[in-house]
């Protein structure tokens, strides 16, 4: 028998990959934080001999959820100005409430607060886009979680930077400390087209083309963007950024509600991602992104929850639901957007974006154990009745609410989520932590 | 001091009429199943000797919550058949499998499970339409739930009835039945314009306005349903229904995702009801009902989840944030449908179209106590980080999960969720018969 560090059985596995794949009474077999087998589990006995075994009868396997965009530390503004326009929310609201409140500690407190909430959501890895991203560094590695810190870059002054070249500066720096974590991939975040000149734009696309980086940006949220811009310059954002050579296959283009044939063109030449956040598009009624289009044109479309403040939650079970529904109501046909299309956006789509499709984003053999198992027995400690009956484990994870069944995470083969309990991270200090910034933050409203 | 039933005291209340009001360390006065008060806590234990009392301190209570639109017993069939096209998904599976499969006893079961998730999430009052009516009666009786059953009538034979004569028959008969319950309301359901002939509509009229009964029928679900009516009759079919005096304050039309200017002019006149079930209509790519501007016409539109076979969850809070961010970026207005607007049409709006506003829909003195209690404490036993932090409660309510953390629901101040745990149905022995149903229809499948 060949020793292995851990076998994991489960009633069911969906691997992603194959497409529409369940296996029943199946396990993953890992060892050195690898998937190195999954096979019946009858076999599995026979051949392995693991050093921990997990055995979760009732329970579905899938890929570690990959959350690819959001702002974590913002979490700390959740609830804080809702129903609000796009601008209001922005120059009344988050702005002021930024300038007054961020700082390193805000953003390793925030950042805890969020991590701690995707963890239980299932979720292994998540993009980030935030000041002090050091400090969200620091968070990250305590956890466990894996994740793309896009360093902010923008034409405005915050208590992180004074200006684009600090930030640019302070990022680049920030790469070199993370250059040998596996974790931890550090990337380029120019904010938006209408935030940031064109000079950095071009400096962001040279850098990132001999650093091997990513670069995510804010692009086509809302038609009044591109409107604008088209006014002004005579160009659509989109095509100002090929011009500028910032779109590759490393390129992550967050939200993209206006998308004309040109535009769709153009994501097809140069190989960009779109990231896809529809609950933000929606409370912000930004728009529509039109994912069965994009994909339809083989155009790698990825999800996101966006932030706290703008959706209210990290959870990405809710997420896929709301871009499946979504996805086939602006198609106008039913079968868009498949509950295991909406899985796909939100694990190998999200790991192709990032380009670490060889490692992260399907169990499959050679990929990191990386898994998230929620529990569907009906009632019993994270489930209910809402989860029976059961024809489709696909359906019942992406249809009904699954964010509280999620019992198990490990990232590597570490266990972060142990039937529902945090292992790394402090769930009663996190609340605490929590209630003094509400305290604060409220307080200053009054 | 004054001798009462029961006082419930919460950190919050949201008694949903004042618009947007929210009670902070206030109590709720409770006698012979109705609301005697609502004040301060300290002046509640003052004034009042109450027999039991409920201390909820990191709580909020809403109105117990009402959900329009439904056909519990398809609760069975969650998750049987995702991802289909309406024509599809009815004539392949959803009417095959109920030819095979509806019974007495199918209802029963299924109706139980649909009530025991409705109050786990919070629902007091369900509006249900489907066959055996007396089975789900039996089923609401027992479980203390209030409902409204629109019994059908359709032209088409079933398992209940042979024929739209006999389907009323039975219907009226149900009506005389339960004619003295304070809880059952028995109503007509005539399916949809298209599957009931005229002299059924005409005649459904005329019963409902002698014995002062509301109506329910499915209305302008997709374009395809409009552009076929006025093809082959010339008319839109909410104009037809109007011309057979079927529209009046007593009519709920479900769906309306078509509302052109003169549809919008007949609601208005008529004063009829549009229940708006968000998730079911995206799922089935069946339209964008415009919220928004019915509300600012001053047409009443509440909320249903329709059944658990095309949402897949009878979650109304689920279905109260996708009616506040879809409602938002139909009207391409992030103001359009606030989170209280959404609680708006998940209560008060509901009992409006009943009939019932004086009686139920909102925390006031003289109603019923159909009260739901939701957990915000942040990690606890319901609640968890995703509820922190906490500005506003109806936000947090809304735009995050919330269905889990319910903790108590009562009726006519009738316990029917204590902490969690259900008090008038077994949950394990739904879950036992939902599991035998389940391999019944699943080995047909094969």
């Amino acid at each position: 028998m060949e020793p292995i560090d851990h076998l994991i059985s489960s009633k069911w596995i969906i691997p992603v990959i194959p497409q529409s794949a369940v296996y029943e009474d199946c396990a993953i077999a890992v060892s050195a934080g690898r998937i190195v087998a999954i096979l019946p589990q009858t076999e599995a006995l026979r051949k392995f001999d693991p050093e921990h075994h997990t055995a979760l009868p009732d329970h579905v396997l899938v890929p570690g959820l990959i959350n690819m965009h959001g702002h974590a530390a913002m979490s700390l503004f959740r609830g804080y100005a809702d129903d609000h326009s796009l601008h209001t929310w922005l120059e009344h609201y988050i702005w002021p409430a930024e300038a007054r409140f961020v700082s390193e500690e805000f953003v390793s407190h925030g950042t805890e607060l969020a991590i701690a909430e995707m963890i239980k959501a299932g979720t292994t890895f998540f993009s980030d886009m935030y000041f002090f991203p050091n400090a969200a560094a620091r968070v990250a590695q305590t956890s466990g979680i894996r994740c793309q810190l896009a360093f902010p870059v923008i034409d405005f002054p915050s208590a992180w930077a004074r200006d684009a070249e600090e930030y640019l500066h302070k990022g680049l720096q920030l790469h070199d400390d993370y250059n040998d974590s596996d974790r931890i991939h550090v990337a380029f975040g120019p904010h938006a087209p209408y935030t940031v000149l064109d000079k950095h734009l071009e400096k962001i696309a040279v850098y990132a083309e001999e650093l091997d980086s990513c670069i995510q940006i804010h692009l086509h949220e809302t038609a009044t963007e591109v409107d604008d811009a088209v006014r002004e310059t005579g160009k659509r954002p989109i095509e100002r950024l090929r011009q500028l050579n910032l779109l590759s296959p490393q390129t992550q283009c967050v939200h993209m509600t206006q998308v004309n044939a040109e535009d769709l063109a153009t994501l097809q030449s140069c190989n960009s991602h779109v990231i896809h956040c529809p609950k933000s598009n929606l409370k912000l009624a930004s728009g529509f992104c039109p994912t069965a289009g994009l994909l339809g044109a083989d155009i790698n479309v990825a999800l996101g929850t966006d932030s706290a403040a703008s959706n209210n939650s990290l959870d990405i079970f809710n997420e896929m639901q709301t871009a499946a529904l979504l996805g086939k109501a602006v198609a106008g046909n039913a079968e868009a957007i498949s509950a295991h299309t909406a899985l796909e956006m939100a694990t190998i789509n999200g790991a192709r974006a990032l380009g670490l499709e060889d490692r992260i984003g399907s169990l499959e053999k050679g990929k990191y154990a990386d898994i998230t198992a929620v529990d569907l027995s009906g009632p019993g400690s994270l489930s209910d009745l809402s989860s029976l009956p059961l024809y489709n484990p696909i359906s019942q994870l992406v249809y009904t609410a699954s964010a509280h069944r999620v019992s198990h995470v490990w990232v590597n083969d570490r266990l972060l989520l142990d039937n529902g309990e945090l292992t790394t991270l402090q769930q009663r200090e996190i609340a605490e932590k929590v209630r003094q910034w509400q305290n604060k933050i409220a307080a200053s409203e009054a």
